[in-house]
């Protein structure tokens, strides 16, 4: 399909209904029962798709005096959803005391992630939006991969290094092209290659999962200034131009190295769909400076849909009703609109 | 004065007049002209303080049909200010084509710049705000420090590394560790005497400036999570932790290392009064995301007021009457606070 055609196709009413989606509650020590069982409260008010937990039902009960329906197939969700949140018993994570995470909450974690990763892959949930797991515990019950993105693309049978991290909220997208590495270690590691594969990943996630026919890319240069002409560092000139050019004559609407500094103000953000940052808190800063409680990490380069609120398990202040769920329901729209964004797409 | 006697004495109606404050013109193929007049017309609306222009009037003319008065002294300024802008004549540019810099607007600028910190020295001005210049039009004329705040600081007696470049918005107000050197460098240079010499100026420069009894510090760690113990760099393990701990035993209220990207949003800045951040685009990211039309350079560990507006001098817009002013109206606002507070603060 042209974009063209692909634009003039775009008629919301138009799509089917989709499945719910499943949620995987993360560590049940964690505030991930609670900013669940908060979205579901607020399912109406916010617009948000039918969903269902996948985990233990107890650690929703442990948090939350609402209602809670466990269901043994996703298939009961649609119909469970408008009175009690659906949730998908996977196991027993023994007891669940808020703020103290431990090995049975963690094996369940994992187990949560593994069937919300296979149900939206045989269809019978419309994507996952996973909460947020503690990495000690998980390791400590042998998941060996570095984050649930590794393993959830592993499950997809996509290669880590092509499934693309971005983090999107209301006022900006950002995809950092390094993450986790020492500040120091950041100019070795950017290549050509490396660039190039990121921008054409996000390019090709915004069309799918945004429905942005022509994605307009913005790259930010690594150095203060964007190296000032080589005058601040040389990575300008030598890597980040180069990968530019080759992804200009790929065909993409991209432009930079831009100065960081200057790329995050509202009137620049009007001038591209997604910035491609070098590092880290490149792009972490100005997303969560400007959409803090509602930050959501989306996962690019997958065959389904896969969102997560952009916090982690918060062990300290769960069970005390304090959690903000409102990266949890921003997470839980942006994978409804991924996923009309792909039946539209085609 | 002990911090508690100062507080009560803030009486804003008791501080006297403050004497006008010296303006340069910056390159006057610059925008500088153009938002002096601009800002000259919004005095009122804006409360900004008394002000003249140093330079030539020539470049107010070529820009603007607003009414402009020369001066001979700076006693006359506050007379005329009511009235007109008035400008002390400190050469003449030659001919002024907006957006084409030459070496006579060249020369002006850095006489522009000398006279200005001279009224301020002696008093004749209560402060001084420089618009920008073109550092290599200034270089072409025997220019030859870094930027106009080392030339600042060196007429007052101040070496350079002791006046602190902060940049201040209605929302933020950070400091940046290292400053113009390549991203790949910045882990050399950061050692725990540099991060304490700023500290402490800034700490000072809060109180004197800001009329902040006892300041708040926050300072962000180098790498990704502050480094996570470790795991993700050593810097704030062995440098940055170290340096807070020793100015914490000096008696500064400060904490740190923290995670860059969690350090700027509403509630996160509400915790302190100014940010110490290890590298440029790590302070310059978050306060031109949230203030970019009203950014202010402040120079701290001065004896004499001077702030700026957060811009170059845009050649590329000069003379087409679409320079933003707000940067300039912001940095004569805070100067004006800036030379209160050294009144209060004795």
């Amino acid at each position: 399909m042209t974009f063209a055609a692909m634009r003039s196709s775009i008629i919301t009413d138009a799509v089917p209904p989709l499945a719910p989606f499943a949620v995987s509650l993360g560590d049940p020590a964690g505030i991930g029962p609670e900013i669940v069982a908060k979205s579901w409260v607020m399912r109406e008010a916010r617009g948000l798709p039918p969903f269902f937990a996948v985990g233990d039902v107890a650690s929703l009960r442990a948090v939350w005096l609402g209602p809670v329906e466990r269901i043994d197939s996703p298939e009961e969700a649609a119909e469970v959803f408008p009175r009690a949140l659906p949730c998908l018993q996977v196991a027993d994570a023994g007891e669940i005391v808020p703020g103290a995470p431990g090995v049975d909450g963690a094996r369940v974690a994992f187990q949560s992630l593994e069937v919300a990763v296979g149900l939206a892959r045989s269809g019978s949930a419309a994507g996952i939006v996973t909460a947020p797991v503690g990495k000690e515990q998980l390791y400590g019950v042998g998941f060996t991969h570095p984050g649930q993105t590794e393993f959830i693309a592993e499950r997809c049978g996509v290669a880590p290094h092509n499934a693309v991290m971005m983090l999107a909220g209301p006022a900006l997208k950002v995809v950092p092209i390094t993450i986790h590495i020492a500040l120091a270690d950041v100019s070795a590691a950017l290549t050509i290659d490396l660039i190039r594969a990121r921008a054409l990943t996000t390019a090709k996630g915004l069309q799918r999962n945004f429905n942005i026919g022509r994605p307009r890319l913005a790259v930010a240069g690594l150095n203060p200034h964007a190296g000032e002409n080589g005058a601040l560092g040389r990575e300008e000139i030598e890597v980040i131009r180069p990968a530019i050019e080759q992804l200009r004559a790929d065909g993409l609407d991209i432009v930079g190295p831009l100065a960081a500094d200057g790329m995050f103000h509202a009137r620049a953000r009007e001038t591209y769909d997604a910035a491609l940052c070098m590092y880290h808190d490149q792009a972490l800063i100005p997303i969560k400076t400007l959409n803090f409680d509602e930050g959501v990490n989306i996962t690019l380069g997958l065959p389904i849909v896969r969102t997560s609120p952009d916090h982690g398990t918060a062990f300290g202040i769960a069970g005390t009703d304090s959690a903000n769920p409102g990266a949890m329901m921003a997470a839980l729209k942006m994978a409804a609109e991924a996923a009309r964004a792909r039946i539209l797409h085609g």
